[in-house]
Parts: structure tokens; sequence; C-alpha cells
């Protein structure tokens, strides 16, 4: 029963050297990744020089005419000298060619309190970037539960919905418990000792008792957009 | 700029008393969960005695002429003495009710390897019972490419795609590289010594270098089941 | 400015040695903690034999006609031969004269999920045997919001509450939003994967956004009864 | 035996809409936070900007004439602007309106070693602007128990406890073998190595061997300090 | 700069179908690993059921005669019913096929304590099945330096050296200050308490200050094998 | 300034060969351990097989008349058929031959709950069969100061004192601060949650505020026997 | 058979107040520890400021001529002020008043590689302040064996030995070997990765296949010294 | 049967006196390393004093002109003052004498991304300086397949293989499945929140579904060189 085999394995793989991307020695950019993935390649600017990140910044531009860097301080922004690109300080994502002519509506961003405000940026500038239109709702954690309920008609509203919070994570499933709709939660790293960096807000998300939530690493609020776009525009 | 208050806090939840539940004493069912949620409350029976499952499977059977049991022993099964369960040994599922005329297409489930099956099946069988059209790939590990990279219609079929993986975590990244579709990844337990018991799958898929993938607790296909079915059919 | 001493520390710590307790060999059993900490000796059953359980029973049994013993198999209660013994079979507490006749009322014991009954159990019995008046709520978590916000009387009518929970122990913040009354979080080791045996839940509590939870060991239902009857008797 | 329903949910949430807060649209203040929870809403420093301290700040003043600050440097107190604001500089809380007339008498704050004192200042001020009395006895660690022993009048006389210890933190443990008083226990984060940041000393006060003790976050005096007062008020 | 594509990434893939495995329903066998990464596909016994090794054992043979199954009880040799299968009972291993006409000699296995010879025993085994001579040295832990000290010959004969130890794991270390040959170290699950089932050595043999050791996942005895075999035949 | 070698490395080594030790295929015997180390090789029975022990044993006897089993079980103690074996059974050490005609007085084992008496037992009998003289104090845990504090002579005529406790591990900091004498601390893996199986109580041991507390691994009885009997002799 | 009592519980701790020690408000010292523990009273540096730091300094210095402060930058040492401190650059130690006259030799400080060698100056001034002489080899790790074999008489000259070692923490195992004499470990925070801050070296040693090898807190030299002048004054 | 000893062990141990090494106070140099093990004795800047660094390269240099230094930043290259030596500035090392006149082909460096630039530079720049050809492809992961699919020749051409991955460390899977070589995978610490610092990329490699990958510590890039190298050169 084991299947005939018409071409090589070689040959196969052989074929697959001809897929496009740009070398451009310390990186090897994947132009055609937003084809294959729906998400174009990005930056992620923390662990990178200012030159690295300017130089695969150039590449992608002259490609697509659009980039999107994240984790960026000030120094990143004013260190790649793109005119046209825009900071967004309190999540440090720059972005260029984002403005898309017609979003989808459909994404709603909550978070807990005022210092989980960065990453809930975060996410919402990306999926807006994405394609999608955004509504956010900021500090309305579970300590004032009023201030979630009196949102119910924007829960209503949205076709997915991004929860941000840190310190014990439990919005997520007080959101979950009030909507039908998809929940992506983010645990940021707000909190101190037994917040452990935000591993606590991180598996409380993982074990919600409402089922179907789906959690992103620590902070990372880039992946909480492209996952909410995704699913906005099924 | 403080909103005024037309009712007093008092009121509006001495209203909420009336919402409706049934309290079987050591259990408060919440009939309503699905029109709320699009999820039906369901039994998880790990950590149940018998009887307590027996009971808040009656209770649900008698309002909804369904349920759902997760993490079931072959004892459970026999114990709560329903004829028209269907009981699914690898998952350890009991379903009373799923099955729906009409499934709406679109959900993929895939497995890295054999021992990762019950969890692939539990989150298969939740979306099923829940109205989802399900198909599945079983034992598409990393370590023999081509059995994924073969299946590359399937994964563009889909409209939402779960995979299902332990050890090193690693096939949501390479299934999110070939893909525009949502991902689902769930960690399983398989694997010994540094597997941490699925942690390092979870960390690993949190990780991903593929942005936006969804990421559930360790072996809770269920979840995957839920988030699944809630995005198929938007 | 040094104290001057008119006692030799070798005289005072002499005179420490006609402190009251009973030498059973293996244990040293210490008759007067009652006056002294306001919480009798108790026994802990789980790391002991149940020739060591009975030895230290009789002994407090000979002194002051009543004792507790938690974590304690139905083996326990019946090794320990004891007729007037009470054994509860949910949390495993075994006591002999508890049964004080006035109780001072004002301790509300709620959990948020059927699998964590045994440790509310521990809480409600234990605080009751002391001599605080218990009420119970079971199945009250946050994914069916209404069914705690509907409790509301209860929460103003009580003096303390111990809140039970496991997964994501968020239920202790939910009812923390509500009342100004001291509440006490214990964390139950229910769940899977990421609830790691109880330690999501646990710094969960730690993390509460409403300050001042008290909180638990895991599974310490016995220490929460103490606490509430301490507060509830201030 | 399902509850009737003479209010939908719709209708019962909708009501509570009209609770007060006020947007400052980083931020929901909730002005009638001290009513629900006996604890008014208070502003932790340590993830914000100081612009965002200061808003939050004077939306609370307009509102109540008080507020309290935690975790905050001396820029903050500058920064900030209030003149008739107190900067406690060892715990870096900086208070508004706690000089309340009359104080209930009964919170005693005890710390092991001179590095706990900022953490203890945060609990004693903390218990203090709420309206409680406040004793203090710093530097009186296990390892010379006599230091401890001599103040057996002033446990005696206080209603609560509050004990401060890093490294190992034995000091609760010790303290309730003397004392039928709630004890609060409060780790921190001195030592170094095994002490984990805290974590030896949280583990090991949440298995004291008294039983009842009520444990907090690491370093978390100002929760110590919430609940000390709610427990000396009752 | 970007590389031209004569052929699309679709095409391309849709060669890769082409490659022969066999799909036995719970398990696609990859029948070329062999030809492709230099060791056959192995059957891990422990996740799986009888019916299942038994199934891919059987798929195996046809296909080449020859399999390797790690991690096996007896229940599993038995339940397969190869005659001709060799079972090696302190390891667990169960092959057929592995009786190559002519090894090629140079791989030494070394264990520190008799408790890590059923890891050294997969390993050697392992190597011996797949074509090369193995020498073995039991039991020569650094508590008695003279035992491995007089070994020397041994260890300038070998060509690759597989080190087993539980424990503290300073054999690695030890034998890697006497040698120029690639050590392979793997760690042991024996041991208790800090002995963290295998970590502690896992992590000491990390950070030998010996540099290049090849480390292998705790007990993973198969792993070692598979290596030194690779590097005793180059 | 290099110094001169007038004997190669390898001569040196190749003399290392004549060491005595005695090699029965799964383990080399070290005969002149006791005198290298002071200490006798010991068989560690936990992750033997019986006939392994028995092997090791006898090879023991025939040498020097004496051998000591730690972590065994009754079935251990039977299995290996030597009538002059003593058993102890709370620690499971099986010794013959420690009857040493005078021992050297000056080890004080002290325990704090009755959980930890095997443990307890194990640095005693081990200590008692090198030729120490050992006296024994269990059950004085500092919920109850005095039953320690009334024990001051013991303290003070010992020369060494083992304090083996669980839970929050305490009591070496306690007994510490009582007397100039070396302690040394073993933690025990009694208690639950937070304990972490002894880890809580090792780094409460490691963190003492007493200084110089030498520690063991958790449940090490075995080593605090071996130190103790060490610096008793000096 | 309970004790009678001729002294009340409280009679007896009231006697306790008159003990020695002086209180200069953030401080409580205890100028008795030395007779009553053998070691002064120390002052750790790190958690507190230099003002501090001073006040306790001349507190001591009044009441015995004599201090010790550990982990101390040359700020501090320049901001005490004394002329006759001593600053042990390295290790941060500054001490007055230890050049004791006749010391008892019996110490030796082996340390394995050149980065720890300011943790083994910490042990060896520690020791020799206490009153021993004290004897140093660094850099003996056991990559080159024969560093540590060529000073066989050192060891056994020794009455204690203090082996300070990071990474993987093998070197105490392997100088056990060779020695009958006590053996004190220190693990240190060198490394990197999976050095996990000093743990790796810290789980080894207590893991060590050498029996009853005492373990230091990690960068603990301090500890080390205080115990290797107690085990050489026996 | 045992052994005898022609020569006692004293005597043995005492020829290993005459072994060569240097002596220079704060360390001691191993100049017989290169012989004995393969590698020379290399400088680890991290932990160490420029002079410290400094004085053991002056010593290497006499001996043998030519020595390694790992992670220096360009203070310590500055700081040492050796004209001749190379800087390797993205993986800071600094080289003299590597430049060999042969070297012998067949490493191949791998990276997953940017970031982890600096580690592979490490590993290539050490197995050269070893006398090894190395070739090195960047930025070649999971996420874009195609890019590491069309280096077959290059996997096939190489003798040995280091793949070096952050986040969640697939590559060396994936590398695994396509080539017969030795795969050396050094996880890096880029990445945040659940990268751990690079544990999840070291034990998604430790749990590779590809047997016998050989695993180093955290961004030990040089253990990857040494290793390289030692398995090419057999």
């Amino acid at each position: 029963m084991v299947k005939d085999g018409t071409l090589s394995v070689e040959k196969a793989l052989e074929n697959l050297k001809h897929l496009p991307y740009e070398d451009i020695t310390f990186a090897k950019i994947d132009h055609h990744r937003h084809l294959r993935q729906g998400i174009p390649e990005v930056i992620y600017a923390k662990d990178k020089r200012i030159d690295e990140v300017r130089g695969i910044a150039e590449s992608m531009y002259r490609s697509s005419r659009r980039f999107l860097i994240t984790k960026a301080s000030r120094d990143v922004y004013e260190g790649i000298g793109f005119k046209e690109a825009v900071f967004y300080s309190a999540s440090g994502i720059i972005a260029v060619g984002g403005e898309s002519k017609k979003k989808k509506l459909g994404v709603l961003v909550i978070s807990a309190g005022t210092s989980d405000i960065p990453i809930a940026e975060e996410a919402a500038v990306t999926a807006s970037v994405l394609g999608s239109g955004v509504e956010i709702e900021y500090d309305v954690g579970v300590a004032g539960l009023h201030r979630i309920l009196v949102k119910r008609e924007r829960l209503a509203a949205a076709r997915v919905i991004v929860v941000v919070a840190g310190m014990e994570g439990a919005l997520p499933s007080v959101v979950g418990g009030l909507t039908d709709k998809p929940i992506i939660a983010v645990p940021t790293s707000t909190g101190y000792g037994t917040s452990l960096g935000g591993f606590t807000a991180l598996f409380a998300m993982l074990n919600s008792c409402v089922p179907g939530i789906a959690v992103m690493n620590i902070d990372n609020g880039f992946g909480a957009g492209c996952l909410a776009h995704k699913i906005n525009i099924q």
C-alpha cells in the first residue's frame, strides 16, 4: 500500500529552490509571506540593531511599499529615517502603508488596567494596519464589574474580542461568560512578585472556566492583532 | 463628568436574581449558557464522582435533550446509564444529542504523532457535536515533512485548523508557514523528561515565529474544538 | 542604652521547662495550645500512620474531650475507633466535641465549582467546630456571573467570606469587588496542565486587583476555617 | 425547579450602565469603590507614567478630597504637584486626606529585619490612612528570639498583627505560636539566591504549622494594611 | 536581487505528494526515513497501546525486515508476537534485524552508578543495532575516581564516548577532562528531592566546564546511541 | 615558570589502575572508600533491584563484615536474607556490623513533627552505626516554642545538632538562635501544595538568618548522619 | 503524665524581657549573640542604606570594638568612615577587630574557577576574622583534575574544607572522594543559561554521590566561613 | 577477585604533582589541555575583570602563541592590548593565532533568525579557529520553509551541522528530518515571555522527534563550535 513515487524526493525539493526571497546577508526576506500566510513579514525590533532594522525595512519597502515594526523604541523610529512612518509610542509600533481604504469592522480590544494599555494598543494598531476596523475599551477590570457590564452592546456588536490583562488575568473569563464571540486573551507582564512577569495571568487564561479562549504569549499584542484580523475577515 | 445613576446599584443587581439556573445542591446548572456563550455547559468528569456526573447530566438532559462530558473513563460512561450516549474511547468524551442534521464544513484537525490522537479526537468530536464538519489528519509530524506538505489542498480547503502536538511542539509553526487560516495549537503531555508534561510544547507554541497562533491549555482538545467551531461559523 | 538584665537568660529559659505538654514518645502534645493560639492542636492525618493518629487523638480526648483530624481517609476514621466521632466524607475531617451550644453567625463559604466542594466543606466544618455559624454556596463560578450576583444579600449578611476556587482562581476578585467584608481565598488543586496543581489559582489570588484578600495554601480549607473563625469572633 | 425570570438578563444588565464612574480616556475611575468594597480605589504607580498618575489623582481628589498612591518614587511625588500630599520615603506611599480625626486602635505591624522596613511601613501607613491606629516593632527576627518574646503585651493588646519577613519567612510561625489574634503575613523580596525574590518566604508562610495565617503577595504591604484595617474595624 | 521563480510554489509542493509513506490510519509510516536521516523510524512504546505498537511494527517489518521499539515493557514484547525479536529487559528495547554482519568499532558507553544501567544499555543496544561496535563500563562514578582513571586506554581507544549519569551529573566533566574524543552526556532520572527527576544532572551537563559536550534529554539513551553511531561512522 | 614533569601524565595515571575495587559486572565496589572518605560505600536501595542490592551487600560483607542499606522496603530486607541484619522500619535502613563497642557521644537529632520521624531516624541510625552516640527529640516544632526551649541543656550538651523539618522549615533557625554548635538541617517532603515536596523547607533552611547552617538534600537523613559523625569525631 | 507547671507561661516569658539588646529605632542589635550562637551579629549591606549600615556598625563597635559587614560596595566602605576598617574588595567584606592574636589552623578554601574567587574570599576572610587559620587554593576545577590531585597533602592537613564552585558544581564530589574531612560546598552564580544563577551548582552539590556534604545558599561564602570555623574549633 | 595493588594510592597520586600547569595566583593555567582534550584552555570573559583576562591571555600567549576569549566586550578587546588579536563584534570573540594554514572543510552553521547571528557567529568562529572550514546560512527559520529547503546541497555537503535558534526552537527538528549528518542544536535567549530566556528552545531541542540531536547550553555557540570541530576531524 506504499504510495508510488513518480518524482524523487530530491527532485521535488530541488524545485523549491526557486521560491522568491531576498538575501541581504544578515536576513533572508520572505516577500511572498503575505500571500502564503495572510500576514506580511514583520520586523521584531527588540533584539536587532538599528541598522539591521533599517536594512530589512528598506528591503520590504522596496518590495511592497509597506512594513510593520514591533517593540521599537523612539530611537529606532528616528534611526530608520522614514518620513511617512507612524510611531505609536505606547506600544512601540512603527507602521508604513497600513492606511488601507476600507477596513472591515468587527474587532474589539479591551484592557483591564491602565498599565495594560501598551499591549492593548499593539493589538489594536496591528489589526487596524492589517485591515480591520477596531474599537477600544480601556480600564474595565473585574474589581469594578459594572465597567464591563455596561459595555454589553459593544461585546454584542463585535465579531472577535481581544482581552488584555495582567496580574490575576481574570477579565477574559468574565467577558467570556457574557458573549458567544471568539475571545483572544493576552496576558501582560504588569504586576510584581507572584505575577511572575505575566505567567500567572497566562496560566489563569489557559485555565479559564470559559471554554475555547485563544491565548497568546505574554505581552504579545501583535499576535493577538493578527489572529483577530484573520478571524474578523472570515 | 460622572455619569448620573437613575437606578441604584443594589436595584440593578437585585434584578439579576431572576436569571435562570437550576440548583441541584452540589451544582448550579446554567441552562442559558448556550444562549449567552454559544457553547452549552459541559461536564468535566475528571475531578467529579460518578453520581455527581450523572446528576448534572440528567439535569441537562431534562432541560435540553443534550449534554457533553469530557475526560471520562469507561466507568463513567457505564455509570451514568444513558443508552443513547456515544462514548469516544480514545478521548474519553461522552455525547448525547450532538448529531445535528446539517454541519458547516471547515474544521481540519491535524496531529503530530500517534500518541496525540486522544487529544485530537477530543477536539474533533467537540467541534462536530457543536455543529461543524471536521476532517482529520493524524501522524504528520515534522520529522517527515513531506507527510504534511502533501496535504496542502486540505490546508487550503479548511476555514480553521487545529494542530495537536507534544514533545517539541513544532508542527503549528510549520503548518502556520503554509497557510493563511487561523490556527489553534493544542500542546499534549506526551513525551518525558524535559517535555515537562506538555509545558515545552505549550511554550514552543506560544513562541511560534508564525504570528497569531491561538494556544490552548495542555491536553485541552475540548477548548480547541469549541474555538474552532466558533471561528468556523462566523 | 542597653537594657539591664535582672534575670539571666539561662534562668528565664529554665522557667519555660514547666509549660504543660504530654510526651507520648513519637509526639509532644501541646494541651495549652487552645489557650495560647485560640485553636486547639489538630491532627493532620496524611503523613501519619493510623496508630499514630489514634495515639494522639486519645491523648487529646483524655485532656479536653475534643479533637479534630484533617485530610483523613475512611480507613483512618474506622481505625481510630471513636464512636462519637463524626466523619465528613467529602473533606475527610473527623471531629469529636465540636457541637458547641451556641455558634456565632457570620461565616459564608463559597465555592466556584463542584470539584472544589471537598475543600469548601473542610473550611465550613472547621469554622463550625470552632464555634462559628456557617452558611454555604457551592458552584457559583465566574462563567455564569449571575449565580453569584444573585447572592448579594448573603454577601452583605456575612462578617467574613471564604472563597474556594481552582483553575484560574478568578472568583475571589469578583466577590471582592462586590463586598467590603474580609475575604479568605483558598486555591484548590482542581484542573490540569497549566493549573499546576493549584499554583495558578494561588498566584492569581495573591495578585487579585482587589486589595487585601487573605490567601491560604493550596487545598487548605482547614486554615481558612480557622482564620474565618478568628475574624468572626472579633 | 428552574427559577422563573420576571426580568430578562438583558434588562438587568442594562440597568448596570448607570453605575457611577468617571472616564478619563486612559482610566475609568470607580468613585463608589469605597462604598462597595470598604477601600477607595488606589493608584499603583509602578507601571504608570507620571502624567497618568497625576490625572487619576486629580480625578480622585475632585471627587473625594483624598487619594493613596503606592510604590511611588520621589519623582512621582514631585511630579504630581499636590502640596498637601505626604510622601513616606521608605515605602514610597503618597497620601492625601488620610488624617482622620479618630482612629480605631488595634493594628500591630512587626518586621523581621531592617531590610523589611519599607514593606512594613507600607502596611502601617495604609492601615493608618484607612482609619486604624497602628503600632510598630521593627527588627525582631527569629535569630534573637527574646526580641519578640519580650513584646508579648503588645501581641496581647493588638486585635490583628501584620508580620513582615523575608529570607526564610519564619517569624509568622513563631508569632502565631504566641497569640490567638488573626495574623497577616507579608513575604518580602529581601535575600539572594534561594530566597527566590521572596518566593521562599511566601511558601514558608503558606506552609506555616500555625493554622490560619493570612498570606499576601510578595512585598504587598498595601494589601496587608487593607486587610488589617478591615479586620480591625469589625 | 530577488531570485526568479521558474516553478510556482504550488507546483513544487505538489511534487512532494509522491514521497513514499504508508498510511495505516493511526500512523503514517515513513519508510524512507533511513535514507533521509540515517536512522530508521523507531517505535516509542510508552504512550502507545500494544495493538498500535504491533501494527506499526508489522508495517515496518513488511517494508524492511527490521524495527526497533524503545521504552517497552515485557507485556509489549509478548504482545507483539515476533519470535525473532530480542528483548533487552533492563532498557526495555525490542529489536528485530539489527544483527548486522560487520560492526564498526568505536563507541564506548560509561555509566556512573548501578541505577543508570537501564539507560546505558539503551544507548549501547541502539548503537549496536544501528551498526556500531560498542564497549561498556558500568559504575565508575566520581566518588571513586580511580575506577574511571584506570580505564584510560579504553577512553583513548574509543572514537566517541557516551557518559550516562544521574544525581549531580559530574561524570561527563571528569571524563571530558581526560580525553579529546566527542562526548555524549545522558542525564538520568535517578535520585530524589533536588535531583528533580534528572534536571539537575541535565543542567550540570549543559554547564560542564569542559567545552563541547553533547547533551541528550533525560533518560534518552536511544538518542545517545543514534548520535554515537552517526559520529562513529563518519 | 611551568613545573617540570619527571613522570609523564600517562605513567602517573597508569599507576592508578592498581587501586583496589571489586568488579561484580553491574557494580564496581570500592572497598577502600572507608579509608579514603571516612564513610564506607553504602547501598542506596531505591532505584535498584533486590538481586542487585543482595549482590553488592554480599560483596561488602565478604570484604569488611559490615554494610549499610538506605531507603529500603521490608521486601528488600527479607530479600537479601542476612540473619544478622537489623531493619529500621520507619527509615528503611538495613544495617550489619554497626554495633561498635564504644561510641563517641555528641550527636543530637531533633525533628519538628511526627511526620518527620522517618528521616530523623535515618540520620540517627546512620550516625550511630558509624560510631557516634546519638540522642533524639521528636515533635518540637515552632508552633509550641516551649517544647524546644525546655530542651536547652540537651542543646548545650551536644557537639553537633541535626534538625529535621518539613513544611516551612523554620526549626533550624530557631534552634540556631539558641546554640553555638554546628547545625545540620534536613528538609523533609512532608506537607502539600506549596510545600513543593520539601523545596520550601530546603530553601527556607538555605536562607536561614542564622549563619552557617549546613543543609542536606530533601529527605537525606543519611547524609546528615554522615556529616554529624564526621564533625563529632573531630 | 502531664508535666506540672510551677511557674505560669506568662511569668516565664515576662522574664525574657530583660535580655540585653540595643534598640536604635530601625534595628534591635543583639549584643549577646556571640555568646549564644558563637558568631557575632553581622551586617548584611546589600538591602540597607549606608546610614543604616553605619548606625548599626557604630552600635556594634561601641559594644564590642569589632564588626563584620558583608556584600558591601566600596561606597559603603567609604561611607561608614572607620579608619581601622579593612575592605576586601573581591568579596566586599569590611572588617574591624578580627585580627585575633592566635588563630587555630585547619580551614582550607578551594575554588573551581577564577570567577568564583569573590565568594571563596568571603568564606576565607570570614573564617579568619572569627579566629581560624585559613589556607587557599584557587582555580582547581575538574576539567584539569591534576590541579586538585596534586594538592592532596593540603586536603590531608585540613580539618575542614570549603569548596566553592559554579556552573556544574562538580568539584565538591571530586574533592569529597579524596578525603575524610567535613566538606562545605558553596554554589556560585557564575555561568549563564542553564546555570540558573547558581541553582544548577546548588542542586548538583545537594545530590553529590559523596555522602554528607554540607551545602550553603548560592554565593553564601559568609555562611561557609562561619560553619568552617565552628567545625574547626571543635 | 579484588585487584592487587602494587603501588599505593598515595604514591600514584604523588606522581600527579608533576603535571604541567602555570600558577598565576588567581588562575592555574592548564597548558597541556590541548593535548589532553583536543581543545586549548579558553578564557570566558563575562565574569572576569579585564586585568584577569589580560593576565591569563598573556600566560597562554607565552606558552603557545595563541588564545581564544569568549563573551568579551569591546572594552575587553581594547583592554588586553594585543595588536594581532581579531575581535568578532557580533559574538564578542577575541582570537589570536587561529589562522591555521589548512582547514578541514565540513562544518555548516545555520541560524533561524537575525537575532541569532551573534551565537551562530560564535560557533562559526570557534570551529574555524580550531581548524575547520565553516560555511554559514543565516535567517532560514521555519516560518518560511523554502529558505532552508533550497539549501539541501549545503546540508548534503556538510559533515556536521550546527543549528542555532531561539523562540520555539523548531529549526533543528526540520533540518534533522532532511539529513543524515550529526546535528548540534544551540538554543538562544532571543524572544520574550514564555521563551524563558532560551529554556523553551532548549527543551524543544532536547525533545526533538528527530533522534540523536546534540544539544548545547543556551547561547553556547562556543561549545557547539568545539563539538563540531571534534566531529569534523574524525
